[in-house]
C-alpha cells in the first residue's frame, strides 16, 4: 500500500562525466547554486553520486592518473536538494535537518574503488614527506567485502559512508569562511609551526575559476563568473559539513545538520567504501561511486535548541550525529602509540597531529616487517578501518595518539610473539602498489635510525 | 596443585604515605633507581598503588586541596620492578617486555575516588583558558560501575586502566628527554602557534629535586641529590610508555614495552577507575588508588624484532599493545565534530588539537542544555568512557576531530528531538560539583557568541 | 579490469509466478531436478528469489490471504546451482561446499514484507493453542530499518538471510528423510510426549504431488509423476542444511554445506528481512523476496575431513558455519526465562521445547503491559532480533531457556521500574495487526491465572 | 563521606565445611529456614559462597572424588538474606526484588576451579549415554582469564555469575513443586519420550534428609526433621529464580525476582567462573568459591505490575533480568547445527532437546579432529562461553538448535580450510583430563557411523 521504493532523486550514469549528468553536478559550495531536486521530510528518498573525481582514474594499471590529477574539480558533489516539510514549507535559517542514512553502496555495475598517494607537488597527504611520489591500489568488492589485488592477504568488510555531506553556506557564513582561510595561505609557512612537520602545500584551497562546475549555472555566464570567484572550495570540512570524513557515517547513522539557507540544499558525495581514521593519504579511502538512501527530518529552530555557536557569530557550529547499529564488529586489535616528538627528534608541544602521524610512522614501519611495503602500508592505514584516537592531551609536553588495526583483516597472525617471527610465513612482498616516480626537489623526511629498513 | 594466588610484590597501606609504605614509591624516571622486587616470566604477581597525588586529595566536600596540590609530588608510582626469565637471566636492553593486565580494580576498602579540574596557575588542563578555577567531584563505585553526588542523572562501568606505566630509561635516553624538553621550555610560548591555544603552562616540566621521591634512595643524600637534578618527570608519556593515559589498557590488554636498562625495571602507577580518551581536564580520569595483577613475558631482541626507531637514535620508539576483551559495551554514541577554527574564529592548519578542543566545547554546551553546568560537563567529558577520534587530517586547511559519547550511561536521553526539549525532565541543576574562585590575573577565553549560556 | 559486478545466475521477474520465471523454480529436494544453472569456484554471483510463498501474500489490509495459504507451494526456492571448480570439475559426494554470504537484501521495487500468524487448522505455529487464529502484519523497509504501521512503536534493523539454503539429497538420503518421518505421522500424537504441549498439525509433511513445482521437469509429465510422490517437502531443515531458518547466516557468513550428488545441486529461497530464534509464529520472519550475492569453494573429501556423521549411516551430518561481522550491535537486553512446566502447571522432563514456549509466553504477556495486544506482541517476537537461549539443560527436571529482547527496537523504555509505572506514555493499543476469526473446533489453552488480561 | 567498602553480610572461611561456617549454609529451599542477614535496599553488601559441592572436590590428579560425590549436599548456598526497604519494611508476598550483581569473582586465595563429567550411576549429565564415566578437569584463573593443565591450547575470559539465586518459596509454592516433580518420578520413564534420549537419572530430585543443612536449624531436632521432608531440592531452576545456570548473570546485570516469603530471603551460590549455555556435563561450568557484591531494589506490588502467572496459579512466574555491559567480546563463532533426530536416526517432533544434544555431539567430534579427546571437549564445551541457540522450532517435524564456539578461546585456527587440515599444527593429544573408570551396566549409546573416531 505504501510506496517502498526510494524515489531516486538525484540519478548517475556512471559512464558520462559529472557535467554531462541528466541533474548537473557540481563542485563548489556556494548558496546561490540553485537545488536540482526537491524531497519532503519522511520520504526515503536516494541521491546517486560519481566517485570524487568525477570518474578521472581508472581501474588500471598505472598511478599516471593519481600524479597528473587536476585536483581543481574535486569533489564532484551531488545537489544541492531542497528540503520541505509535510505542509510544503522549506527548511530555514535557524533549524537543523536531521538526515538519517537509511541504507548506502556503491553503484550496481560500478562495484570497485581506488585508493592512491599524490604526488607532493600535486596534493600531497598526511605523510607526503615520507612518500612523495604517486602511487595507487585498486579495490574490487564482494559484498561487503574489498580486497586488492596490489595488497595482497588483506580483506575487510566496508563501513561505507560518504565523504562529503552538508548544507549550502549563507554569503556571511562564505565570507568568513575565504576570509580566514585567506589568512593562512597569505600568513605562509613561517607563521605554521605545524607546518613544518606536514609539508602540505597549498595550505588552504581558496576559491578558483578553474575547474569550477555549478550545477546548473552556466559555465561562462555572468553570474558563472561572479560566483566561481568566491563559492568555497569543498577540500575541508566546515559548519555546514562537508568534507568532515568521519568514517562512522555509515548505515543508520543520522546527521543532524544546520541550515543557513532556505531549503537547506543538502548536496553529498565523495564516497568512500572503507576508510581509517583521518584518510591519511588524501586521495586515502577506497574512493568510488555510490548511492545513498536518506530520509529528513526538519527541526524548527533547532541550530539555537542544540547548537552553541563557538566563535565570534551565530554561524560557528558544527553538526552533530548518531552512529548506526551495523558497524563492522572487530574484536582483537593491534594498537600503536604515538607521542608528540618528530621524526628529527624535535619535541612538540601537546601537538596530537605530530602524535598520530608518528603513531602511524610507528604502524607503517610494523606492518613492513610482515612481507608489505611501506607504500602498501600506507595506503592500507588510510583505507582499511583502524581507529585513531587522541588518548592524552595534558600531560605537557607530550600528546599521546594511538593507531588501532583490527587484527582480523590479515591473513596472517602480525601480533609479536615470543618465539622468533618465523620468516617462512611472511607474506611475499610482490606484488605492490602501482607507483609513479617524484619529479619534484622537496627534501624527503628521513628517519634517521631506519636506514637499513629503507631498502623497502 | 599450583599457586594460584598472585604474589604481591608491591603492597600499599592505604591509610599511609607514599614515602612511609613498606616498599618505598617514586615519582620520577631515572636508570639507577633501584628496583624493590623481582619476577619471574610467566608468574602472575600483584603491585598495589597509591593515587598519582599519594593521597593528597580527599574524600571532603571542598576543592581547596585540588587548588593547592603539590605538583611536584605526582605520579607517586609503584616499582621499580625487576623481570628475570625462568632461568633467572634478567631482561635486557633491546628486549621487549610483553606485559598482560589479567586483572585490576580499587584497593578493598578504598573504592571511591576524585575527578579534578586544576587551577590555571596551577597545573591547568586542556580547556583552562574557558575554566581557570579548580573544582572537584567525588565518586563512588559500586562494583563497576561509578557514580558521583556531585553530578547526579550518570553512572557509568569503568574501563579501569593504570596511568602510567612504563619501563625504566637508560641514562641515554633520559638525557635526550631532558634535552628536548628544556628546548620546548626555554624557547617559550613565542614560538608555539599551538600554545595560544592550550594556555596551559609551564610548557614542560623539567627535572626538580622539589618533592622528589627516588624509592630505595635515601633523601639528602649525595646519590639522591645528583639523581634528583636529572630524573625526568612522569608527566608526559615518553619512549618508555610511562603516563600515556590510554583508556583501553584494561583487563585482559598487553603491553609491549621497550627495555632500556637490565631487569626492564618496570613502574606503574597512577590507577584510573575510568578516563576520557584525552583525560581533558588533567586531573581528569576517576583517579584512585588500586591493584594491577600482572604476568610479563621476555621478547627477547624485540625491540628490534618489533620496533622500527623514529627519530635520530635507536632508543626513539613506542610501546605497542593490544585490547583485552572486556570492555564495556555500548551501542548507541552522540558524537560531537571540531574543525580547527579556534574560539575567535581564527584558521589553524591542520590541527587535530585545536579541532579536538572545539569538539569538546561543543559537547559541554550542549549538555549543558539538559541540566549540567559547564563544570559538571567538563569533568564527565575527562572521566566517562567517551572516545576521542582524529577523523579527517588532510582536508586543508581544516583537521576534523570527534568525540563520540555512549547515550546510555545518563538517566535522561540526551539526543535531538525533533519536538521542543521538554522542561520537565531535564536535570535539576542543583547539585553541582565543588568550586575554588581564581585568583589568578590570566585572561579567560569567551566564546562570543554564546554569552547568554555563560550563566551556567 | 576484473569483473567486479556479479552475474545474476538465477533472475526473477517480482510481478511473474514461480512457475512464469524464466529460469522455473522449485519446491521440493530431489536429486533428480535438473540444475538451471553452473557456477564456478571463486566467482562471485547473484542469486534472485521469490518470498516464500511466491507471491501469495499481499500488501493489503485483510489476513485472508494467510488464512488460506496452499503450504503445498511453499517454499518456492531458486536453484538447484551446479557448482564447479576452476578445472571445470563439479563437486562431488564427500566434498564440502564452502558459501560465502557476500551480500544480500530485498529486491528493487518490492522493499517490503509480512510477518503472519497461520491458522491452527493450515500451519499453526508454535503457539497455536493460544493463538488458533490467522492474523498478518506488514513491514516496510527504509534501508536497514524496518517498522510495520500494524505494531506502531517499534522500528529495527535487519539481520537479514535465507531461510532456506542447501544442497540436493542422494536418492539414499531422500530415502532415509522419507521413511523416518512418516514413521512419526503414522504413530501420531499418542507417541508422542511433546505433541501435547506443541499442538501443531501435520506432525511431518510427506511428499505430495499438490502444489508441486519440479523447475524444468513439465508438470504432468512421467518423470514428474514419479519425482513428485518421493521429492521431500521444503519445511523441515535436514541434514542438507534447508530450511534451517538460522537468523545469523546473513552478510560475510560462510556455510559448509555437505555434497551428495555431482555438482551439489545449490538452492535457496525463503528470504528474512529479520527473524527472531525459532520463528515462532511459522510465518514468522519478515518474509519478503530478495537476492542473495554468493561465491563458492569446494573442500574436497570434506565430508570425511570435517563432519562426523551421527546416526546410522555416513549421511547422517548437518552444515557448520561461520558468522558475519556485521550484525546489528545491541548492548541492552531485557531477557525472559522459562522453565519446563506447562502453562497447566505439568512438569516435563528436561524439555527444552516446553521451556522456551513458557519463556515466550511470559515475554508476550510483559509486552501486552505496554500496550501492545498479545498477536503483536507473538508477531513481534517471531521477527525482531531477540536470540533464544539453552541456558540450562541438566538440572533435572526442569530446563531453563531464556528469550532476550533488545530494548532498542522499543520507543518507549520498557525495563521494569521501581516506580509505578506510568499510565500515559504507554502506547494506546490501536492500531492492531489484520486478525481472521478462528472457525475450527481445537480447543485453546488457558493460562489459568490470567483471566484479566485475556481481554487483549 | 560515604562508605564505599561493601558490608560482607555472609563471610566464608575457605577452609571450613559449609556447616562450620560463620553464619551456617542451607542446601535446600524452604520458608521456614531463618535468614542469617539483612540488608536494606540501596546498600551495596557482598555475600561469599563455598563452591556448590562445599568443598568435596580438590585439586588433585584423580576424578575419583567427582565419581564419588555425595550429590545430597549440593548446592550449599549462602542466606537467606533478608530484604528489608529505607523505612525498616520487609519485602512482602507480592513484590519484586530488583537484584543488581555490582561485582563478582572468585575469594582470594582460592583462585582455581574444577569441571567435572559424572558417572551416569551418579548425577549423569546431558551426555552420558556416550561418556558415562566420571572425569575431571582442573581450572586455574590468571584474573579474567581461565586455563586448564588438562586441556592445553585454550584459554578464555569468564563471563562469571552465580549458578543459584533465586527467593524462599512459600508453602504453597513448595507443595506445587513437590506435588509436580513426585508426578515425573513415579510415572517414570515410560511416560516420558524424552527420557530415553536423555538417560538422566533420576528423573526428580525430591525432597531427602540424607544430606540435608537448613542453616540455623538444629540438625535432628523436630524442625529440622519436619522441614528436611519437605524442603526442596536446589537441583532445578523454578519459579522462585534458583539454579537457572543462565551464564549471562555477571557484572552489571540486574534480577528481578518474585518474592513468596517476607523479607524474600534471598540466597545465593554455585558461583561459575565460567559456563557455557546448556552446562552440558552437569558438573559443567568451572565451578568454584567466590563472591558478589549486590544492591537491592524492592518494586512493591512488582508481581502482578510485571509478571504474569502462566499456570493454575499466581505463583507460576518466572524472573525477568537484564544483561550487563561488560560480557567478554569475540567476533568470530563457529556454530554447529543440529535437528530433532536422533543418533539411531529416529525423527523426533519439533524436539528442541534433541536437536541440541545432536548439535553439541557434531561439535565434541569436529574439536575432536583438533587433537583433543573426546572427554576434553565435553568439558570444554560445557565451561567456555559457548552459545546455544534455539534457532527454528517451527518447521515440523525437525526443531534446529545451534551451538556457536568463539574461535578466539583457541590457539590454533579451528575453522575448516580448503587445504587438508595440516597433520603439523594440530594439538599433540597428551595430556587429557582425569578419568576414573565406569562400572555399571547401563548400554551406551553408540554414534553408529563413527566407529573409526572412538579410539579417541
Amino acid at each position: 500500500m505504501a510506496p517502498p521504493t526510494p524515489r531516486v532523486v538525484v540519478p548517475i550514469e556512471v559512464k558520462k562525466k559529472p557535467w554531462e549528468q541528466k541533474l548537473p553536478l557540481h563542485n563548489r559550495w556556494h548558496p546561490h547554486i540553485p537545488h536540482v531536486a526537491e524531497v519532503n521530510t519522511g520520504e526515503v528518498f536516494r541521491v546517486e553520486m560519481v566517485d570524487w573525481t568525477g570518474g578521472a582514474i581508472k581501474d588500471d594499471d598505472s598511478a599516471m592518473d593519481i600524479k597528473l590529477l587536476d585536483l581543481s574539480i574535486t569533489h564532484c558533489l551531488s545537489g544541492p536538494i531542497r528540503i520541505v516539510d509535510s505542509d510544503g514549507i522549506a527548511a530555514k535559517p535557524g533549524d537543523l535537518v536531521a538526515v538519517e542514512i537509511c541504507n548506502l553502496g556503491p553503484l550496481p555495475g560500478d562495484e570497485w574503488g581506488f585508493t592512491g598517494i599524490f604526488d607532493r607537488e600535486n596534493g600531497g597527504g598526511f605523510l607526503t614527506d615520507h612518500f612523495p611520489n604517486a602511487a595507487k591500489a585498486i579495490w574490487y568488492f564482494e559484498g561487503i567485502y574489498a580486497h586488492s589485488p596490489q595488497i595482497p592477504g588483506v580483506r575487510f568488510p566496508g563501513l561505507t559512508h560518504p565523504g562529503v555531506i552538508g548544507t549550502a553556506p549563507s554569503m556571511e557564513l562564505l565570507n568568513i569562511w575565504n576570509e580566514r582561510e585567506r589568512h593562512v595561505e597569505e600568513n605562509g609557512v613561517k607563521s605554521l609551526a605545524l607546518c613544518e612537520v606536514l609539508h602540505s602545500r597549498p595550505l588552504a584551497n581558496l576559491p578558483s575559476t578553474k575547474g569550477c562546475h555549478l550545477g546548473k549555472i552556466k559555465q561562462g555566464s555572468v553570474e558563472w563568473e561572479k560566483i566561481a570567484k568566491e563559492a568555497a572550495r569543498t577540500i575541508p570540512g566546515r559548519e555546514n559539513g562537508g568534507n568532515c570524513d568521519i568514517k562512522n557515517l555509515s548505515r543508520g547513522s543520522k546527521i543532524y545538520l544546520p541550515v543557513f539557507v532556505e531549503g537547506a540544499n543538502l548536496s553529498t558525495g565523495d564516497m568512500h567504501f572503507s576508510q581509517g581514521d583521518g584518510e591519511i593519504s588524501f586521495c586515502g579511502a577506497i574512493e568510488m561511486s555510490g548511492f545513498l538512501e536518506l530520509k529528513c527530518e526538519i527541526i524548527r529552530g533547532g541550530m539555537k535548541e542544540y547548537l552553541t555557536p563557538m566563535g565570534p557569530t551565530p554561524l560557528h557550529v558544527n553538526p552533530i550525529f548518531e552512529i548506526g547499529p551495523v558497524e563492522p564488529r572487530f574484536s582483537e586489535w593491534l594498537v600503536f602509540e604515538g607521542i608528540s616528538v618528530d621524526e628529527s627528534g624535535k619535541q612538540h608541544f601537546l601537538d596530537a597531529t605530530v602524535a598520530y602521524k608518528r603513531a602511524i610512522l610507528n604502524a607503517i614501519d610494523y606492518l613492513s616487517k610482515f612481507g608489505y611495503s611501506k607504500e602498501q602500508a600506507y595506503i592500507l592505514l588510510s583505507c582499511c578501518p583502524c581507529e585513531g584516537r587522541i588518548s592524552g592531551i595534558v600531560d605537557s609536553p607530550n600528546a599521546c595518539a594511538t593507531l588501532a588495526i583490527p587484527t582480523a583483516i590479515f591473513d596472517q597472525d602480525i601480533r609479536p610473539k615470543s618465539s622468533k617471527v618465523p620468516l617462512g610465513p611472511r607474506l611475499v612482498k610482490k606484488p605492490d602498489i602501482f607507483k609513479c616516480s617524484y619529479d619534484g626537489s622537496l627534501p624527503t623526511t628521513r628517519n634517521l635510525s631506519a636506514t637499513f629498513h629503507d631498502s623497502n
